[in-house]
């Protein structure tokens, strides 16, 4: 422990991002924290009152033009590889958040990027993107008052990226992103111009626009709000705000879910057996004995069964600060405790899985695929 | 200055020191000589009869589609930085002169390039590019058997410099290029997909094509026929091939004709007057006196008017043979010589204007400029 608090955090889009202590992230990446803006919220999101988000960058803006009522938008995406999972569900309900709060919503299939970073073909990330997309609007995405478009197929996405290439050294891409391939710094213009399409005058011009990430993202926040004010002069860029939430623990006790730890996460398109399983065998907060866990109360604050619950599923605050208070009183227990949240899972994902079978076809229709 | 043996070959009359220089790229980076294959080519063209086409890559692969009259293309391209001179002049009729063989041949504008290299906002270059383009067209291009276009508004191009994206580390960009800003390799990536386009099925699938270009622009080949390789399996590409030509002294005795010194080159728009004026201040081959020239005669080897009459103005090769010798014996003084070339120069930029006004129309269609 005492070697890993003096590791240095590494916030890598494209690699693996263990946050140890949230709070240096503050002092090294001068990442604001949220919980100071909480008050002024008009009507703060879950993930918002439960500190799952936990800092910003300019945050401000975008809470001033709220509160005002003023245009803003929001944006952010899925890297289209497989079926949603408990992180890409996390982004598009903050997505989805801001929207019902007024916001012109952006959501982007990440398919340059998923094939620069995870050799995704086109042909096959487009048929994924449909499922993604599906879920999306399951969610309650409203079609309407937003846009959903794949970067390979956004002309407009693509030409920021090229005007941007001239604003960038490799010195930055480097110090930003490490060695990579050209692909993926290509990738990372790319999405410069994700974030800032939603000012353009074809979307009614310069906007506050908040990106709410996973903080493995911010290295992309960095570039971009660099590029904004190299590019202020001929484009009136407002720099871009952004949100942070935590990473969530792997179910297996692993610092992150990961694909390629299957017993880490689940997606919700998987059979409910499999989820059902993935939980039983999930790591806890328990104590060895039954008798030790009466005693001394469980340990929520390492608990991914408790996480997932106060993340995604128990969506009621004072049910969750009850099982909180239950697993460190010692009267909830971990196969208890377990039982529960499958069935509340199991009930979410099938009610969802519901749902989506509807959106196929409008998917296909917005990505215009066949 | 070296040997007999040199001398003995009438057509190539000026390869002295230079050659010795352009000897070693053959060796330091594989380009292969391409007089080995003059004999075989059915029409070898100016360029080629006089050695300014001087090396090759893969050339044979594109003789034998000639020889037996298969498919093959030509690419090659522009920056649009400015009017034509006598370097894109000698592409453009590299290009028509493949294209008279029987090539599909392709004419980049390379606006991106431009933007990424030169600064040369997309609003400006296309204007640039109408009149590149009219001028191509003035030279004798045909459009109706080939495709004239621009990087930024060419889809394709675009779509392999994504692709290709992930085939190139930093460190091969680096080892060819140097450090740059990343606009500028992904201008290199954008470049390959040039290059490669041609093979595409849009334009009846993969062929022999070559690309004639100066021998600085050999990085692009070099990187783009290492591409095709590592692509080969998803589009069947064939290596391209390329020739290289000779790169121009300045009129001024400077190494190289450039735009940062106005009188080492003219412009085919420029006025009369100027032209003229840089043709009578021109450095020369001559010696210090009349006497000691008409004694020991001239040295055409190192003279840049020598080398526009060669390189472009002079057609006839017993007439470019005659005014080397006559430099050589003493007959052909400086001034004289000047003088003559002059008033070439001045009929052919006279002609070409008048021509050049019929297409800009033309060029406008082409581009889709208005």
């Amino acid at each position: 422990m005492s070697t890993a608090k003096k590791r240095k955090t590494v916030l890598d889009p494209w690699g693996t991002t263990i946050v140890e202590d949230y709070n240096r992230l503050y002092e090294e990446f001068g990442i604001q924290p949220f919980k100071s803006l909480l008050s002024e919220m008009p009507n703060p999101g879950m993930y918002m009152r439960r500190g799952v988000i936990f800092g910003h960058r300019d945050f401000e803006l975008v809470l001033n033009s709220m509160k005002s009522r003023e245009k803003f938008a929001v944006m952010s995406g899925i890297k289209p590889t497989g079926e949603f999972h408990l992180g890409t569900l996390m982004t598009a309900r903050e997505i989805i958040y801001f929207q019902q709060q007024g916001a012109t919503a952006f959501y982007c299939i990440a398919d340059i990027e998923a094939y620069e970073d995870n050799k995704i073909p086109f042909e096959k990330s487009e048929k994924i993107a449909v499922g993604n997309v599906a879920d999306l609007l399951a969610l309650g995405f409203d079609p309407e008052r937003g846009c959903i478009y794949r970067q390979y197929k956004e002309q407009r996405v693509r030409d920021l990226a090229v005007l941007f290439g001239r604003g960038v050294t490799l010195a930055t891409m480097k110090a930003i992103y490490g060695e990579r391939n050209i692909g993926l710094y290509l990738s990372a213009l790319v999405q410069a111009g994700d974030i800032l399409m939603p000012q353009l005058k074809d979307f009614d011009g310069p906007k506050p626009t908040v990106v709410p990430v996973g903080v493995d993202q911010d290295a992309h926040l960095r570039l971009t709000r660099d590029l904004a004010s190299k590019f202020r002069r001929k484009f009136n860029f407002i720099s871009p705000s952004s949100t942070y939430h935590k990473i969530m623990k792997g179910l297996d006790g692993s610092p992150k879910m990961a694909k390629r730890s299957p017993m880490s996460y689940f997606t919700l398109h998987e059979k409910p057996e499999s989820i059902a399983k993935k939980i039983s065998y999930a790591f806890t907060g328990g104590r060895p004995t039954v008798e030790e866990q009466r005693k001394l109360g469980g340990v929520p604050e390492i608990c991914p069964v408790y996480e997932i619950c106060m993340y995604h599923f128990v969506e009621d605050d004072d049910d969750i600060v009850r099982v909180y208070h239950d697993c460190k009183s010692g009267k909830l227990l971990c196969g208890e405790h377990k039982a529960q949240t499958t069935e509340i899972v199991l009930n979410f994902v099938r009610e969802h899985q519901l749902k989506r079978r509807k959106f196929i076809d409008k998917a296909r229709e917005i990505l215009q695929v066949n």
